[in-house]
C-alpha cells in the first residue's frame, strides 16, 4: 500500500506525527505537499479533497491520508489506523486502545502549546496577540508543561511490560509522537524545557532513543525533515518567556 | 457490564459525552460523582485512581471510564471503546474509524468552546482573563462557529448511507455527542447559534431527534441530568458576545 499524506507545505506541524511514524516503518507514502499541483500535489490538491462537493467523508482539515480508497482524517485517528498496518502498536486490543489514550492526551498537550502563541484563536495573527500569548505562555510555563512532562514520565515508569516507552515492551507511535513533542518543546521553551526535564528522565530518554533509531536518523538528516520555523506548531519568539 | 464513569461532580462537561451514550443505550452505570466517598465515589473516589501509585494506566484527566479491570480514559476513546458495545457505532472498521474521526472533530470544536472563557488557559480564573476572553468570544463567534457547524451540515448531507446523522444509517454516538454541542451552543451563544443553524437545518434536526429519543426524554427530565451553569464547558456570560 502506497499512503499519501496530504498537509501544508513548509512546517511540520501536525504532519510530523503521521510523517514519523511512516518514516520509522519504512512505508512506501507519498507526501502530497512536495508532489506537482498538477499531478494532484501541492496545496491545491489538498484543498480539493477538503472541499471537493464528491468527497463522501471530508476531513475538517489537514492532515489526512489517502490509503487506497479511503480518506483519513484528524492526526490520532490517522495513528490509530497506522499503528497495527506499520507494526508500532501493541498487538492486544487493551493496548491499542491505551496507546491511543496516551496519543489523544498528547494531542491536548499540543493543542496546548500552539495556544501558547495563540490564545485568541486562530484566526489572528500572532502579532495582534502578543501580550495575551505573554501570559498564556507564562502559565504554560509554570503550570501544564511540567504537569504533562510529569505525566508520561509516570507512564513510562509504571509500564506493566517494563519498556522504556509508553506503552508495551516495544516502542509505538505515540513514542515518536512524544519524542516529537520534546524536540519541540525543546526548540520553543528551550530553558523551561530542560527544567522541566530534569526530572523526567525516561521522557528525555525515550526522545533520545527515538531519534537514534536508523531509519529516523536518516529522516532527519534529509530535505524531506523540515526545520522548525515560526510558522508552524513550536515557536521560538523572543518576547516570550521560554 | 456496569459501567462507572468517574467525572467532577456539578458539571455535565465532558463527562456528558458520555452519559449520553449510557443513558441513550440503557446501559447499566455508576455516576460515581454521586456515589458517598465511602464506598469509592465522589471527588476523593475519582482523585485515588488518577494518582494512586497503584494505578498501572493512569489516566491524565477525567472523564474516564471503569469497565471491569480496565481504566480508560480520554471522552472520545471511551466512545471508540463504548461505541459497538452500547451499538451505538457502525458495524464495518472503516465506519468506526469515520465516527470517530467525527467524534475528535467534535472534540476540537469543545476545546475552542473552552477557550472562549478561557483564552489564557485552565490555570486562571475566568474574572482573571475578561478581555482576552471578549476577544477570542468574538473571533469564535464570526468565524469558528459557522466553520464547524457548516462541517457537520455537509457531512450529515453527504452520508453515503442516506441517514439523518452523521455516519451510516443509524444513530451513532457522535450524533449524541453533536446534539450535546448544539445545546449548549444554544445556551452559551443563543443569538449565534441562531445565526448559524438556520443554514444548517440538518444539524437542528439531529439536535431535535436525539433528545426526542424516549431514554434521553427521561434522562433530561431526570434529576440526574444537570444544569448547564457557568462552571461547565458551556457557559453564558452577558459581558460576553453570545
Amino acid at each position: 500500500m502506497r499512503y499519501e499524506l496530504y498537509y501544508w507545505p513548509g512546517i511540520q506541524g501536525r504532519g510530523e506525527f503521521v510523517r514519523l511514524a511512516l518514516e520509522d516503518a519504512g512505508a512506501e507514502y507519498l507526501d502530497m505537499a512536495r508532489v506537482p499541483e498538477a499531478d494532484g500535489g501541492g496545496v491545491a490538491g489538498m484543498m480539493r479533497l477538503l472541499d471537493g462537493d464528491a468527497i463522501a467523508c471530508p476531513p475538517f482539515a489537514p492532515p489526512f491520508l489517502r490509503a487506497g480508497r479511503r480518506l483519513i482524517g484528524q492526526t490520532a485517528n490517522i495513528l490509530l489506523y497506522l499503528g497495527p498496518r506499520l507494526d508500532l502498536a501493541p498487538r492486544a486490543a487493551a493496548g491499542r486502545l491505551w496507546t491511543h489514550q496516551l496519543q489523544l492526551t498528547i494531542a491536548d498537550l499540543v493543542v496546548e502549546v500552539h495556544d501558547t502563541h495563540h490564545p485568541l484563536g486562530p484566526t489572528l495573527y500572532y502579532e495582534q496577540q502578543r501580550a495575551a500569548a505573554k501570559r498564556r505562555t507564562r502559565a504554560f510555563i509554570a503550570e501544564r508543561l511540567p504537569k504533562f512532562l510529569g505525566y508520561f514520565e509516570r507512564v513510562i515508569a509504571r509500564n506493566p511490560a517494563g519498556g522504556t516507552g509508553l506503552a508495551g515492551a516495544r516502542l509505538t507511535y505515540a513514542d515518536l509522537s512524544l519524542a516529537q513533542v520534546v524536540g519541540g518543546l525543546r526548540y520553543a521553551f528551550p530553558a523551561a524545557t530542560a527544567a522541566a526535564l530534569a526530572s523526567c528522565p525516561r521522557v528525555r530518554d525515550l526522545h533520545a532513543a527515538a531519534f537514534a533509531r536508523p531509519r529516523l536518523k536518516r529522516y532527519l538528516a534529509s530535505s524531506r525533515r523540515l526545520p522548525f520555523n515560526n510558522d508552524d506548531l513550536f515557536r521560538r519568539y523572543p518576547d516570550l518567556p521560554g
